[in-house]
């Protein structure tokens, strides 16, 4: 956490030094204005602490909390309170809004499709995959992949460096063989290529950008690949997920959530 | 820049391992969909040659690219292709969406004020500052304030810790002295706190959340201070700006950049 | 690359310097001494170019060499060359063993079985794991699970923490539902484990220090069910890995590469 | 310690979140399955630490452990103690196994040799040399040299880079006076190269791969040169080192340490 | 203030080592030999804890601590207080021997001119900025600028790339207009530049290397640019700052405290 | 390099920035003012080029320069320039400093004993070893000790730690037999403690503070310990050295160096 940290205040806070006031007791204290998923409440502790601060924590990563209930305070001197101030607000609120997003897209899901999950993209601002993940998780979603390393995902950008559809398929086999571990999931953007790669022997189909229509035929090739599994992908958001939701794809893979408006956390500063 | 492959990376790229294509030769190419101002163009050619491509440029951090135009091109192997494609990608979106935000924020305002500035604040994700920056200047922005320890501006937050109003002016005058290689700046919320620092001695005025009336009372101040300068804040977006910008304040202080929507950059994979 | 120079160099090389040559021009080359799979060339190329030497190569990571056969050769100053010997030398013995070792064993196996995988564990001397994987791959092996965060495993360990079986059972469902593009591995060690996992619509069975007529009926289950995956795993090297892969098991999964001997990397350093 | 537990955790436990019993109340106990000299017990208990567990610590570092008998316990929640169980038995067992091996040969070469010491070499898995180290301290012995920056000690892959033997003596002498506080060690191969560096002046001798009777011969000089020591050095391992030290060489200088067979310490989890 | 740590003890203390005592109880105990502004207290502190030590601090950062008043204490383990001695000493006189300079120098100005500032440069040895700004901080100085990032100054180093008068004029308008929030200082070498600059609306002039004669002209633009400030720099220590002070300059420049003399800690080490 | 210039570099250089010629092609140059032992010449360069620059060396590390002889050219855009200039400048300005001191220190020891060593302690600035450590060597002096790492030096601050002296020497002389690769070294302070050292067999007493007569007496010691050898410490500098050197220790241990007047490099910027 202490990164973030030097990343805003640098090496002095000059307005606090300025003012003199940095020995003097002080409390800060967290309260969302409207109901949130927070998300962060942890981390905060601990830069609070890293910075000589004692607190107090009423909330948890993933609860719902009402507006103006407290989530946390912290007690110490002025100046490690300034320096906390907007690291730690910044980080509440954009986890906290990521975190509420993604609860809010998962239960619109859900009303349609009751075991739909959300599961969120490594389409995100460079540095900040650690945190939005935890907001995701806070939401109720999960990671679609964490990058290139704990999952296979063929997109036609691979396709490109085969001459022949056979040495393809070839060489398809030989990776469903070599990472017999993972499931196989390959990005189609029609029914054609759904169909093929379902009789490739794929585990998951990642329908991008296809219409509702196409979508639906996708997903009604599971009756004769029982064990298929299909995604949407492309352009889901909050005012359209239920249509997604409806054409029977087993999960949702989506960057909306990091996009989400920062929730409004408000920060009380007092002398004590 | 390779925290941010590794991020994407991790230890192995098991589709392209698993497909067995990484020693061909192969060229990426980058060119937005739609009209953009381009950032990152620099960081994603650093990105490749890091991984052993071979670059070259055609557009540079800050220009403006029409649809369909080439940014950069690499050229090596497919594995390294591979790599560093979604990442430099995410990069160039994020980047590029901030920067033509930005860019157009600031024109939208300067219909209105032809010196108006557009500064950006430090409510931002954490970890995203040193990129965000550089697309905020890309997109002829400024940075308002890197963090605590590049200029002193006077919170309520801050005034609390003083007992009495004349206890706080002693120190207010005490910090101007000690610091006076730096302007003050002060937020402030209502026509009678500007007045009240406007008489202190303030360098900035900094206008929150206020109404377009009293926002014009306040710089209507600078007939008796003139050398008194004046931003808006809080909540002023592409839909408002130029609304702000007719009120006369000498400049804007806003977060909304930093959540435009990501350019979208075309990635093109060929092998050669 | 560069904390591996570190760690062996650290501030200053004394013996070099007391002996004064340091400006004079060398040449510093490796062969094995017996053949192996190498691995590591690349790396050590970065590590002379970072100390400024030239190199050129001859071989790459994963070639089958011949005894005395040059695998890489480096051109620059003598100080350069005695700073990267050591550390080069070490690196390309400790990878070329494990790859050498890994290929071995995944020869034995296929003897008997020719679709059998070899894959690595996690159980690895802290630190060593990113080196460690490139060896493992170049000697045909790929890896288990890179760690806590790209695979679900389930050993009893976890299924202390469930009251009841009935608990743990909706829990295992609710897990395969949530990470439904994860395949879900359990470890068992007998065959009653085994089959109740098969039951449960497990993806695999990691067979944890079974006896040969264990794993065989182990294997028999695939007859029932037909996408169950078996591995072995427990004790496994090169004195019984044929009699592992004549049970019929998909995968093994070992540690004993990590332990492999250092291959005998022969390093000639002239005066030119 | 972050690091070894980020190399094993990544950014989530998905079998530990997905079978959602992280905040139940759990216990990690640590014993050796035989008797060992364990070593890296602070370490551990610093990795749960970190985690947020609480910790009791039986043993120290170097201490001889009967087999079953409790090292370290920690409670806490069972996520934690899921995050820390591999990463810290790797650690234990990996560092536990040197410890045990370097007490073991360095008691074997005592029967013949009171005050022979055993040091090791800086011929190690990259990256790995801090934890090793600690390891052979823990068993009794201590370092041979850390890398190029602690000691001197000349090769003949040094001595190539002089045109005369006259330049190397005159350099060689050089080398002495301006590194006064160290003492010279060469590596010689033969009785001739032993009885030329002994006349040099030269402080320690390492015996490289000699017969038992050349290094017996070598020993002799001892008589001619009193301060002289003498070290043997290639290919010793727990089979021979009896041989080597009752050649009467004053140290062993050996890698065998770090390759031993990690320790089995039984890590046993229980919901509280 | 790990790596502060790490640069000194590395990978092992050989003489506690091998004098063995590490596990007895220790106190160390830290009091300055003459009168000293003391600075670097809290970081001991924290390097004590770090190594498991308790500690007891009986001043602060800044405070004036007379001839062999205890500093601070701290108790534990004879190994670990061995490990922070030096390095704890060290910080301590360095950071006490600036805060001491600092203050002294501020002192004498302060004869002569009440609210004069001292102000210390970025011409710092690499890599002690953060430390050694905290001692200027102690001593009652304050930083001129941390960098390039903070603050404009403008050298002729930086007009030379402007082809006219004109382009540079219209050029430094823009740079007040797009820098707003910042004071715009220049370095000026005579009384011409001075007035030159005074008229283009520069805040701050930086004269460098001038006669106490030319320095007062310079100073007597505030008669006709009454918001003007001025500052001294090049050359200026304890010897000839109360010279600078007379001429009525409202700040001095220097980095004459960062080459303070070490003060005198003297550090006593007890068994317990 | 990348820290040093990020020190002084950090987000952003306004001032280049608001006066808009980064673009521009400019000239860097450095030639010291006076005479000097010039040091970092690499690291410079190092620093140009990771900027973009490119770069041109006429002298090398450690190489008398002449005033006004050029050290070191770059050629690049104008922004990289004033990027690189204050840093670089710096740092050869300080390890200039620290060269020609010692190389001047050491000319003056020499005087009186032509085979006089100049070693430098570990009392220095945290976090400028590396450095300075550089600038030594160029001039023409060596390391006392890196660290608690490399040497042994036994302090009465040890020696505290027994309760009588025969426990203290039973251990010292394990401590001989355990580090017999090591040169043994005592802190002495008075010619009583130097003849009992001397009989312990210690390898090299280092004379604190002694009164010139006493240090004679002491050096008499080599009559009886002819491989004894004896250092001088504590308050040498330029104007005693060569006091220390004629009582005939065989090394002067010393900070003094470390405080060296940076040299004055001139840094000459030109458009192109």
């Amino acid at each position: 956490m202490m990164d973030i940290l030097e990343e805003d205040i640098g090496l002095i806070d000059i307005t606090t030094e300025g003012l003199g006031f940095g020995a003097k007791a002080a409390k800060i204290s967290f309260a969302p204005k409207t109901e949130v998923i927070v998300c962060g409440v942890e981390l905060v502790e601990q830069m609070c602490q890293r910075l000589g601060l004692e607190t107090q924590c009423f909330k948890q990563c993933g609860d719902k909390v009402r507006a103006d209930e407290c989530v946390l305070e912290a007690y110490g001197r002025a100046d490690a309170v300034h320096k906390v101030w907007k690291a730690s607000q910044n980080l509440l609120e954009f986890l906290s809004g990521i975190a509420t997003k993604t609860n809010h897209m998962l239960l619109l899901a859900r009303l349609h499709q009751p075991h739909i999950e959300l599961l969120t993209t490594r389409k995100i601002f460079p540095r900040t995959k650690a945190l939005a993940l935890k907001a995701v998780y806070a939401g109720g979603g999960a990671h679609h992949r964490l990058g290139l390393y704990d999952s296979i995902l063929v997109f036609k950008q691979h396709r490109v460096f085969f001459e022949s559809k056979e040495a393809f398929e070839a060489q398809f086999a030989k990776m469903k063989q070599k990472f017999l571990e993972k499931k196989i999931a390959v990005e189609v953007e029609n029914y054609e290529e759904a169909l093929y790669f379902a009789h490739l022997g794929t585990d998951i189909l990642q329908c991008e950008k296809m219409d509702f229509e196409t979508l639906k035929r996708c997903v009604a090739l599971k009756k004769n690949f029982p064990s298929l599994l299909l995604s949407a992908t492309g352009g889901i958001g909050e005012h359209n997920i239920e249509d997604f939701a409806k054409t029977g794809v087993d999960f949702i893979v989506t960057s909306s959530p990091y996009h989400a408006k920062p929730s409004d956390i408000r920060v009380t500063i007092e002398m004590l």
